[in-house]
Parts: structure tokens; sequence; C-alpha cells
């Protein structure tokens, strides 16, 4: 399971599988083909069991794949398994949008922690969790193991709470500031556009 | 140009083409090759190319691509220059977040309506967008022509908001609610599920 070997679009389509399993199990399936995954992600089959083969062999010829263990694979293959411990920075109206998103808790992430600079927010609670000074990132951080940080701030302050995260020694980024961050090879970011979403929508609309 | 010719994976790249030329454009860049691209978009530049040919000859050999043209062309491709006119549905923190989002503008796209089923979320203004009931619908859609609804209502409303954002004509759903939405073929619908990023984040920290 070498990551060089694997393409970024496959490891792209990795959360899309996961999710579509999810719902099959949702939806009481205990077998789905090829042909079903590929109907549900709009991808062809053999891009499927092109993608899936990447990983070891999870489904029997002529029956499909196993819903269950796939998805129990694939969660594996993604770190789901980790049970990441995420903080957000950041408690305006996307922060605690972010706070109460209950996909998350479905997929296995801990919100240990929030943070924002606004004295007439922290302390606050938001799902349950207090809202912090983010001068307490660094002691927080150690204490409650965060892994994960996710930049919910205007841009203009998005750099500076990066670099606040990467010193208190958190594994990855979750940015969903417009701006181009700079953070060391050892600290993976992903970059949230919103607007990616809708200029899809919009080629689809445009294309009838 | 015919939708089905192009593969839905191209047709996911291109918003991030638009986006990293737009970024190029913001730092001054006249031309960029398709090496330069692929490193900022980490795909290779024989995936670039490929994708950018499907639509015509964009690039100069050996130069690279005009960043102005390229990203024209592309915004065209993804039908942005048709300014649609986008409302939101739900204006709880992920409305008020999405009616912020600046990107959106950026894109050329107009936010012009709001609406809520809450008395007391009614009649406020949200970025200079006055929140209207989901009751005028009908009427505000028409006269406002409206082409994108946003549902950012909770899961169990989100099917009743479709029916009623169908009902009035819009030509498209951008829905946030994570459930399997029923639409006919000719209303065209992306579900924007925020958990993937965050698990290809997982599975980047994990391969560590």
């Amino acid at each position: 399971m070498k990551e060089q070997t694997i393409s970024k679009a496959t490891i792209d389509r990795l959360p899309l599988y996961y999710r579509c399993l999810r719902l099959a199990q949702d939806d009481g399936m205990d077998i789905i083909s090829s042909e079903e995954l590929g109907r549900r992600l709009e991808l062809t089959p053999e891009q499927i069991r092109k993608d899936l083969a990447l990983f070891g062999q999870f489904g029997k010829k002529g029956v499909g794949y196993y819903v269950n263990e796939l998805k129990f694979n694939v969660g594996k293959i993604l770190g789901l398994d980790n049970h990441w411990n995420i903080a957000i920075v950041g408690i305006g109206h996307l922060g605690v949008a972010l706070a109460n998103y209950q996909n998350f808790i479905a997929l296995g992430f801990n919100l240990v922690a929030l943070f924002d600079n606004d004295p007439s927010i922290i302390g606050k609670t938001v799902n349950h969790v207090r809202v912090r000074s983010i001068d307490d990132l660094p002691k927080v951080a150690a204490k409650l193991k965060i892994d994960i940080g996710v930049i919910a701030v205007p841009a203009q302050f998005a750099q500076s709470v990066a670099d606040r995260l990467i010193k208190a020694k958190i594994k990855g980024i979750w940015n969903f500031a417009p701006i181009k961050m700079k953070v060391p090879d050892d600290v993976k970011i992903v970059n949230e556009d919103l607007s990616v979403g809708l200029s899809r929508l919009s080629y689809y609309i445009t294309g009838k």
C-alpha cells in the first residue's frame, strides 16, 4: 500500500466509495456489484474494479463486493479507524456549522476542541464542546491530543492560525480559507473550496 | 463539446483548473505551462494536456497556456459566463456562512434571495440580502429568475425543500443535506459532502 503508486485521482475517489458503501449499508444491502457502485458513483465498473484491486482482493467474481467488509477495508485505507481528534479554529457561522455536522461523527472523527479569539464567543458551548481562547491552543493540543486542525477563520487570519497549529504539532490541516497556505512538508493540508461544487453544477445546467 | 464524450472525472477537474488559473492570474502570471499547472494541481502534465485538448486548442507548444484566455475558456465551458442567480434555503449557521462566501461572487454567481421558515429569521438581512419566507418561493423565484437553489436545511426537511424548488422551476440544486434526494432528470443536482475532504486528509496523515 505504497502512497506513491496510487494516483491522486484514485485517492480522491476513496472517500466517495466510503460514502456510497455507508449509504448501501443504510439501505440494508449485503452485497454490491461494481455495476451498481458504478451507477451510484457515475463511474465505469472497470474503473471501480481497477481502483479497488489496488488495495487487495475485496470482491468475489460474479457475486460482487461484500458491503460491510469493503466499507471496513476502505475505511481502514482512509485511516478512519484512527478516530482522529479534531479541533475547529474560528467559531463564526462556518465553524458552528462544522461543529454540528453529523457526518464527521458517523465517520469516527472526534470533535475535541473549539477555539476563537473573540471574548464574546469564548466560554460558549457548541455541540457540547466549550469554546476556548486560541491562546490556550498549545497546552490544549498536547493535553487532548489534537490530530487535525480545521481553519474556519477569515482569510487574513488563516496563515497565522496555521502557524499556531503547526507549532502545536498537529498532523493535518483542513483549510476553508480561500488562500494558498504555507505549511511544512510533514504537515498535510486539504484545502476545501466550496465554489468547486457550485462550478460543477453550473457545468451541468449549462450542458442541458 | 458533447457532454457524453467527456468523462465525469474530467468534468470534476475543470473547477480545479479554473481555481488554479484564477490564483495564477492573481499572482500576475501571463503564461502557465502544463508542468506548472500539474505541480499546482498534483496532476501529470499529460493528464492536463489531455483534459484541455478535449475543449479545443488553448495552448502554444513550447510556451504554455495563456492564463487569461484559458481561464476565460474554462469559465465558459463551466457556464460561469451565465452569471447564474442563486438562492439559499435555510439560513442557519451554514446558510449564513454560504451567503457570506466571497468565492461565489468571484466566480460570477449572483446571490439574489434567501429563504427560511423561522419567523425570528425572516426579515433579517445577510450580506445585503433580506431573508424571506419559504412560502414566497414560487413568486420570488419567477420574479428574480432563480437558477440555482442551495439547500442548507436539516436532513429531515431537505426533500420537501427540493420539491418546492423543483416546482418553482429552478434548473439546479446544490445540496448540503446528507441524504439521497429524489429529483427529476431535467433538474441537475450536486451533493456536497464535507466529510469527503476530511476523509482525504485522514488518508494523507495515515500514510505518513
